[in-house]
């Protein structure tokens, strides 16, 4: 992990009139784009692949500049452009999982938010640690098959992007089903809908819903869109379609907006808030967006399968605000909100407190 | 029921430039309040539950004060609070199932809408005798289950809240589910698409799609998410999840923005023109927001499944607008619609068309 | 097919201040009627049923005048009328369905777009023919039933709306479920997540994402409602269904809005551009807004099982603007977009450009 003190000192150096938001060209680039120059920053993407014509089709998204790189570690080695440029990256989810967990943390260019909850999130035991011991109710671990005794979420570890898991029923199904060569892990399946709720914690905000010695907003939801579990059912019931060799899978592909009943905001704020305070006794506090990853179940009871704690994917539909953004401030994307908070803390000296 | 003379006593004390627009802090209460803001109303938050702190992350939709009652007696007990500070009440689903139908009517507090539609909601005989008699087409009744010939749904009498309704494919399945101890009802089980169709009746409005004295819009469409039913398929086959000891709950845990096919318009204000022009003849008219419940069959016939005379949370997703009421006014949510008829309505000297 | 010289004729006949956008009363109108009058134009709605009230609702997207017709034919027969109101047809999917591809092709009135793409669109074969040498990839065809070795879907020659096709998981479902007296076809069922992807070609824009001679858009992307597919696994699995006489159908009754996953736009993009180069090869060049119909595997492939070159119904959540949209100028619907398109054209002589 590089130092705060060595970020610290690059920042100091930086002419703050000038600062320029940097992002890899993937997964929520064009509401972040979108957001820094709504926001009056420059802005600089960062391209591994060759193909980025398609930003010439968004004006308003477009980054000022394309850096073209080679791969992740030329952008780790040839820093010094970024500082020139007074760089501060924001890191979305694809940002990390390509660069890696342990390149990112290392990378000594100023970015967004708290780099030490890459610990806790990238592995799943510390992850169930720090959100169990903030009293969030997760699905419970199963540690031995033949105790399954309801539905299960079967993870092969190492998983990405949805591949690699499945649902059993029962015992047998789970037999019929596993790939003992590979490690994994099995989680009660719980039955309910799906609402990703997207936050941002601001530790700078004095008004609002306070936590800790900030702030948090909610800023949207959505469901993924999963292939192809979501459309399986036209072809059969799952049963049948296993025994001609067709499993589910779960590629999210999209993402659909939706708005949860009124009455359960309470607990999405509780949970938000024993998050990020649990987040400061840990390794220091949360920073910027996160995402709790839920099921409701029909007692109205929520479950969180995982925590992403930056932005994530679903927060796309938002790019002009949501049903919750619209009632903080019009027009507010998490993308947006992220520059926003970046403008803020530098007009009033608190960038420190916003960058790692 | 309050007689209308007293509320319109009350009313004639009113500073009628002192408005307070106060509803239950739930359900669709943050566009009801945020709407108001936006007409220049005064809000008051009636709050049962203590946490009603989620309002602070909500700015644009947080109540001007909070009222913390005990119990929704204390609310009828109280009025002369109420009166003082001018208040008209905006009833939503919770607010009425809360408080109970009966005292919502005897409730002598000045509140938007007619209240005599109660009686016509909350009785499910009584309400399918106004849409039948309305000439809305709605699933057919099965009144002996030895007849049952075709899927149907059975509900048992109070269920609430998508509890308490099971799924059956014909008389074995109607037996293996059914628990004969509690009184309930055989419906026909409409295979087809969900539409919550969202009008506005102003009983003032002289332009627009003309309805009796007034005018209707439609306002937004939406589906609502039901747990644990929407996800069940993942896990199996509904008859071998049975088999598991699994059922299907219908419990609403959000909603989704719809759009219907446009050719379908027509049937919709004609619906919604019929339900207005019946509830005239009965009950002397439905004032402000209702909904439509309804299933789109594959013939695109529409069979309407249930009627809720107030708003509906299935407008929520419409904080800012929506693909209907943007071509009527940019902006315009439900909640907005019910504080912009009330001021409509006390700048024209109107206030008794749309109180109770 | 009406000579392009001839519309020419008659366009350089027009008094360009005061062009009349016209579209048959159905389908997208709303949005193109709304669209064309934040453009400043004239509007008309070309009505054959007797219901066009549902526009009162709407003032924002009420036609100026409404045309009753008695059948299509009348609408080509009294063509004086339009040209004395120096009318533009804007097609639709319903405009050239209910009047027939060769009556729209030899409309002689000014129409927006190439109508030579119809004999392309309209002949399945054809299509394939265009998608395929356009490098795009869709769903094998199997030609003898025999060989169905995958889930297909089977469909009936000159099936609509949804109607007419089937699912078979194998060759006895296929005989099972085939109807021998109708010729169909058999396409493999491509198992993923559905996304109606709907751009904008223009001939005349220079800059964004350049194409052929022009530019194209990217402005939603939906998904469409089908009954009764979609709700159909709650009263139990396909199999067991079908055994109780209920079959899958696939009329379309709405639509709701999605976005995709943001890495999977660069292929977006490059399919659109791919499906209007071949275009110009084939018949002259697409014009305007078009839609390819997708789904995306769990490999992140595309499977394009359909283009059409028009504005489709699945533009309707948009009529203020859409994540993407948004990215290039906020409030443009599909059907805004069409009548920008007319203005920018006419303002720089260049009508012909976008008009057959």
């Amino acid at each position: 992990m590089v130092p705060k003190n060595k970020i610290l000192k690059i920042l100091s150096e930086y002419d703050r009139d000038k600062i320029t938001i940097a992002t890899l060209c993937s997964h929520s680039s064009l509401q972040i784009f979108n957001g820094a120059k709504k926001e009056g920053f420059k802005t600089l993407g960062l391209a591994i692949r060759d193909n980025n014509r398609f930003y010439d089709a968004f004006p308003l998204a477009k980054p000022d500049e394309i850096m073209k790189l080679s791969s992740y570690s030329e952008l780790v080695d040839n820093y010094d452009e970024f500082l020139a440029r007074n760089v501060i990256v924001v890191p979305h989810g694809s940002f990390v999982e390509y660069m890696s967990a342990s390149k990112f943390e290392d990378m000594p260019i100023p970015t967004f938010g708290n780099r030490k909850v890459l610990a806790w999130e990238s592995d799943r035991n510390k992850m169930r640690e720090w959100l169990e011991s903030a009293g969030i109710s997760m699905p419970r671990v199963i540690e031995d098959p033949k105790a399954i005794d309801r539905p299960v979420l079967v993870k092969y570890n190492g998983a990405k992007g949805g591949r690699g898991f499945f649902i059993a029923k029962d015992y047998p199904d789970f037999k019929l089903g596993i790939d003992t060569e590979q490690p994994y892990t099995i989680q009660e399946y719980v039955l309910g809908t799906r609402y990703y709720l997207h936050f941002f914690y601001s530790p700078i905000k004095t008004d609002g819903y306070r936590v800790s010695e900030g702030s948090v907003e909610l800023m949207s939801m959505d469901r993924r869109d999963e292939s192809n579990v979501d459309e399986m059912y036209k072809l059969g019931a799952a049963e049948e379609l296993k025994r001609l060799g067709y499993y589910p899978t779960f590629v999210v592909t999209g993402n659909v907006s939706v708005v949860l009943r009124e009455s359960l905001l309470p607990k999405v704020f509780e949970m938000g808030e024993r998050v990020i305070q649990r987040s400061y006794e840990l390794f220091g506090g949360m920073i910027g967006p996160f995402c709790l990853e839920s099921i409701v179940t029909d007692k109205l009871e929520f479950k969180v399968f995982e925590i992403s704690s930056r932005i994530v994917a679903g927060s796309n539909p938002f790019v002009s605000g949501s049903p919750y953004s619209d009632l903080v401030e019009p027009d507010m994307s998490t993308g947006r909100r992220i520059s926003r908070e970046i403008k803020v803390a530098r007009d009033n000296g608190q960038l420190e407190k916003v960058i790692s």
